[in-house]
Order: C-alpha cells, then sequence, then structure tokens
C-alpha cells in the first residue's frame, strides 16, 4: 500500500483515493472517487470491502453526496439510500451512513468531519485491538518468536489501517516476536491468498501461505503456537459466526491443543442474538464454486452447497479480544461478566 | 465417459485408449497411446493417475515396449526402467511394472495377457469394495436414503473402474439407497470439482460440490450421515495416509458423531509401516498454492506450505474396507484380528 501508506482509503485533496481491491494480488490500483454514485459502485464491486472498511467509506459517501445534491433533498435522500443498500448484509455501512446522515442539514464540512471521525475511531479500535491481542498471544504462549495460524483477509484492508485478527499479527511483528504467520487461502474467495499475503508481504511479515484443508492437520504437526480470526458477529453466549473454515481450524486447534482467539471490535458483539444457533448461514450459490478468478473448475451445471460462514461455539474459543476487552472464555469469562474497558493507546 | 464406457483406459485395436484427466472437466478426451515412451509421458502429466489407474497403465506400457524393443535388451531395459520411474512415489506403478516384466521373455503376447489379468484384478476389486462398502454402510446408518461425504477422486478415473470411495457411493446409487454424494473440491488440485464432480454427473448420482473446509461445518450440520475416503496408505496400527484434507473431515465428522470410513484395496495395506508417525509427508512447493489452472492467485514471491498428504490417526476411523474385509476400528478389531477373506462378486 505504497501511495496510501498502509490504509485501504484515505481523504485525499476532496476526493476519496481507496486500493482497488479486486484488482490485487496481480495490480495494486487507486482508485478516486469523488461522487457518491462511483462509491456506491466501488462498495458493490468490493474495490473496498470489510466491514469496518465499508462503513468509513458509506460515510465519505454520505459526504460527497451532501456537497453534489446539497441543495436537492430527493436527489441527496436517493444517493443516500443507494449507500446505505449497496451491501445489504453489512450491518457497518447502514450503520455508519446513518450516523453520517443525521448531521446532513449541517452542510458538507460537518459530514466530511464526522466521516474523518468514523475514519478515527476505527483506525483506534484496530491499534487497541492488536495491542490487548499480543500481550493476550505473550501470555498464553511461552515461546520468544510465535508462528500464527490466521485465515480470511482481517487487515488493513478490511478496515483502514491495520484491521482486527492481522492487526494482532502486525502488533506481534512490530514486537519483534512473530517468527511465522500461516495464513490459509479461504476458498471459494480466495481473501487469505489474494489479499492477507499480499499485506504480509507489504510489512515485511515471514509468512507461508496454506490451502485451508491443510491448516487443521498442520495444527496437529505442531506448526503453529496459536490461531486468530476475525469475526462477523459475536452471539451474546461467545459463539461466533465468521469466514467458512474458521470452524475446522477451530477443531484443529482443540485437537492440537493449540488456543484459539477471535479478534473483533465490540460492534461485532450482539447481545441480541443468544446462541450461534439463531444465526442463518448464507448460501451463496454455486458459481463461486465451479470457478475460480473466472477459470471453470467443475463441469458447469455443477450445484454445490456454498455457505458463506460458519459458526465456532464458544466452547472452542480460547478468548474474544475487542479494541476494549479481552474474555477468556477458557477461565469462564463470559461477555456479560468481562465489562468493556478503555481502548489501548 | 463415452467412449470407454465408464473405463479410464482400455485395450482397444493394438493401443491403449486412455481419457485425458487433464482436459476435465472441461474436454472428454481419449488418447491412443501405442508406444512406452507415450505411455511414460502420459503417466507424467497426469493425463492418467490413481495408484490402481497407474498400476495398470504401466503394466501395458511393459507389453508396449516388448513390442518395440523385443529384439534389442539394451532398449527394452531402458523403456521399462522409464515406465517403472514415471511416477516416483505411487508403489502400484512399480509393483505392476516389475510383474509385468518378469515374463518379458516370453513374448509380447504373453506380457499383454498379464497387463489383462491385471486389469480385470483391478476391476474385480473395485467391485467387491463396493459391495462390501455400501453393506457397511447401510448396516451402520439407519436411514433409507443415504448423503455420504467424500474427498478427491476415487473413482473409475484412479483406477480402471468404479474405483474405491466412489466405488461405494456408485454402489449405493445402483443399489437405489443414494441420496446425495457431497464431494470436497480438493485444493490445491481440484480433483473433487475436475474429477468426482465430472464421475457423479456421468453416473446421474445426486450431488453438490463444496469448497473443502465447508465439509467439517456442513458435518456439524448434520448435512451428511458418513464420510469416505480412499487411502494412499494404511500403516499396520490403521492410520491412514490420503489425500490433505481427510484429516479434517475426520475431525467434522468425530465431532458430529458420524461414521468415518476407509476404502482401499488390500495392497494400500502396509503392514511394515507400523504406525502413522513412520510416514513421510511430501510437500510440493509454493506453485500449486498461488496459482490455480494457470491463474494467479497469491502475490508471485508467495512461500507456502504445501503437505501433499496427511494423516488420520485410526482412532478417528470407524472402518476400513478393502476388497477382502472389512476391519470394524471402532469396534475393536485390527488388521491382524480381521484377516482377508474373499472377494465379492
Amino acid at each position: 500500500m505504497d501511495e496510501l501508506a498502509g490504509r485501504s482509503l484515505d481523504w485525499i485533496n476532496g476526493a476519496v483515493h481507496m486500493v482497488d481491491q479486486t484488482r490485487l494480488p496481480t495490480d495494486y490500483e487507486v482508485l478516486v472517487v469523488d461522487t457518491a454514485e462511483d462509491m456506491t459502485a466501488a462498495i458493490k464491486r468490493l474495490s473496498i470491502r470489510g466491514a469496518p472498511g465499508i462503513g468509513v467509506a458509506g460515510a465519505y459517501g454520505v459526504a460527497l453526496a451532501v456537497r453534489q445534491y446539497g441543495g436537492d433533498p430527493n436527489r441527496l435522500s436517493a444517493a443516500i439510500s443507494s449507500l446505505r443498500t449497496a451491501r445489504p448484509t453489512a450491518v457497518n455501512l447502514a450503520r455508519m451512513v446513518d450516523r453520517a446522515a443525521t448531521i446532513i442539514d449541517h452542510g458538507f464540512d460537518a459530514v466530511l468531519q464526522e466521516a474523518h471521525t468514523i475514519r478515527r475511531e476505527e483506525i483506534d479500535a484496530s491499534f487497541s485491538m492488536g495491542q490487548y491481542g499480543a500481550d493476550l498471544f505473550q501470555d498464553l504462549i511461552e515461546r520468544p518468536d510465535l508462528r500464527v495460524m490466521t485465515i480470511c483477509n482481517t487487515g488493513a484492508l478490511a478496515a483502514v489501517e491495520r484491521g482486527t485478527a492481522l492487526a494482532v499479527i502486525q502488533t506481534l511483528h512490530e514486537r519483534g516476536v512473530l517468527r511465522e504467520a500461516l495464513p490459509v487461502e479461504t476458498r471459494p474467495l480466495l481473501q487469505g491468498s489474494r489479499l492477507t499475503a499480499w499485506e504480509l508481504d507489504r510489512m515485511g511479515a515471514p509468512h507461508r501461505l496454506l490451502v485451508d484443508s491443510a491448516g487443521p492437520f498442520m495444527l496437529a504437526r505442531g506448526a503453529a503456537d496459536i490461531v486468530v480470526t476475525g469475526a462477523d458477529r459475536v452471539a451474546a453466549n461467545g459463539d461466533t459466526a465468521n469466514k467458512i473454515g474458521t470452524f475446522s481450524l477451530a477443531l484443529g486447534a482443540r485437537y492440537a491443543g493449540v488456543p484459539f482467539v477471535v479478534v473483533a471490535p465490540e460492534s461485532t458483539v450482539d447481545m441480541g442474538t443468544p446462541t450461534g444457533s439463531s444465526i442463518e448461514i448464507e448460501d451463496r450459490g454455486a458459481a463461486e464454486i465451479i470457478t475460480v478468478r473466472g477459470v471453470q473448475t467443475a463441469p458447469r451445471r455443477t450445484q454445490a452447497m456454498n455457505p458463506a460462514f460458519d459458526i465456532t461455539p464458544v466452547d472452542l474459543i480460547t478468548a474474544l479480544v475487542t479494541d476494549r476487552r479481552v474474555v477468556r472464555f477458557d477461565r469462564g469469562q463470559t461477555l456479560a461478566s468481562v465489562k468493556p474497558g478503555s481502548l489501548r493507546r
């Protein structure tokens, strides 16, 4: 991330500049987005992705909409509505668009400042998760250099800077205690190969890539000291929804006797969902499974079972790290018993 | 498999005809191989693959070599030696080449008859495994229609006809008791997508394809009644080496409480290997991981950990089915306590 100095997006000279994530890992291109319509399109085609990342992008999109349509309430409202629904399942997007939209009457400058504030909050949260997580890892593992397995992309590209689970790996690397990161490729969309390997390379962190199904076996063979993942949603009892493949790594970690840690911001904790069994699993259809980056890999009419994410039960999770607390499930702590504290800075 | 009527290869009009497996699933092409050199090349580039398949191909290759070089012992010996080492790790190839080579002095017709005999034995073994396996599955599961998860390609394409684990699925389908087969795609080389989905389609068996990491989670969600896999080698204690990803499915099956069954011919049982920990794991390097069917999916210089297979410990295996016996590990039976019996016909 040369131009953007380790950020997925930034506000530069009156426009949002963002890494076009659809072009990675083969090309590093920066998109310049200066209209709400272009922002909606960029979010839809996944040029920017990850819950925190699209939340910030959405807030900037509202600022762009106010600059375009400040005198035309109907067009402004339509532009904001399109932004809000560009990705229907990501709660962060709607939440941050709504937050920016509450002050549109104060004008472009005020909304832009709110977007900057949201961006700053996401960056601060990522930094804090990295510190809480790295401290926990160094407590859990009695080695001077850690080998950490992870899945999907949870780095700066999924947020603004640093990310969630990958922020912990980055912090360990900055502390000089990361021996090796072991990302799995994360089929079907290969976020581990395309994005995480690219980010680890950019941060100079030693790493090796694995196919997803090699993760549990290499854990059993002692190849890693700990597994760390992000989360799409954490239920009130600690059950965690995350990218498909997370559950397999949790089973492998349990078999191998290594800790399994979830890292996610407080906004991911959903106390309104009692357990993982209340979470519906989206099936994304066959197209992603029978082709890889446009190349056909199975007979064209093959049907598929394509769960987008899985549920890891809390009894397989050692701890949850957020930007404001560490909940040690392995010691009987719960989300109710450990209250959120302060950000680490 | 139109022309070859469900076989991976056959002897037709003085030559070996084989499905070119490198072209599947997009193209069905039959290679005609009438020299030992072409056979060696076909085995090397994986046009024919699977331990039983390349064993039979190797035996026919010896017959072709005798026809070419019957009067020239040096060239004959060189051609046989090249065949024997076309795939260094597959013990079946060397074993069947050696068997055919012991009678080269009897001339082409005798060697060809021996190759036909080897082919017949493989077909009989596949049929027998299918019968033993299907009976076992119907014993283990109290449902009228079975949902069966599997990995890699263990069908006719890996043998001559029917195969090993997939022979059991085919037999269940022929008995009218297969509700659904659930192959996982089997990264990195996608044998599940490219070959198994294609074979299931050809046999008219209902099936859905999954990414590898979805297997354990969908087992936990109750999507399958049983898991069945082939084997590269079975150690004396029952520990089983098989395609990477097999261990993950075994963990998932155990978590879900469903049986996990290995199907392999007697020739795969290696009483000289005491346990799985004596089996060396081949690492096949980064190229297979950072590209998929020629398309780059990770940064070019990415390093990888690429174990070609994994070891499933016997305590995660319900039973081993061979062409001559069923060993119920879940009931305390062992390879020593259950002697091989007769073929099922």
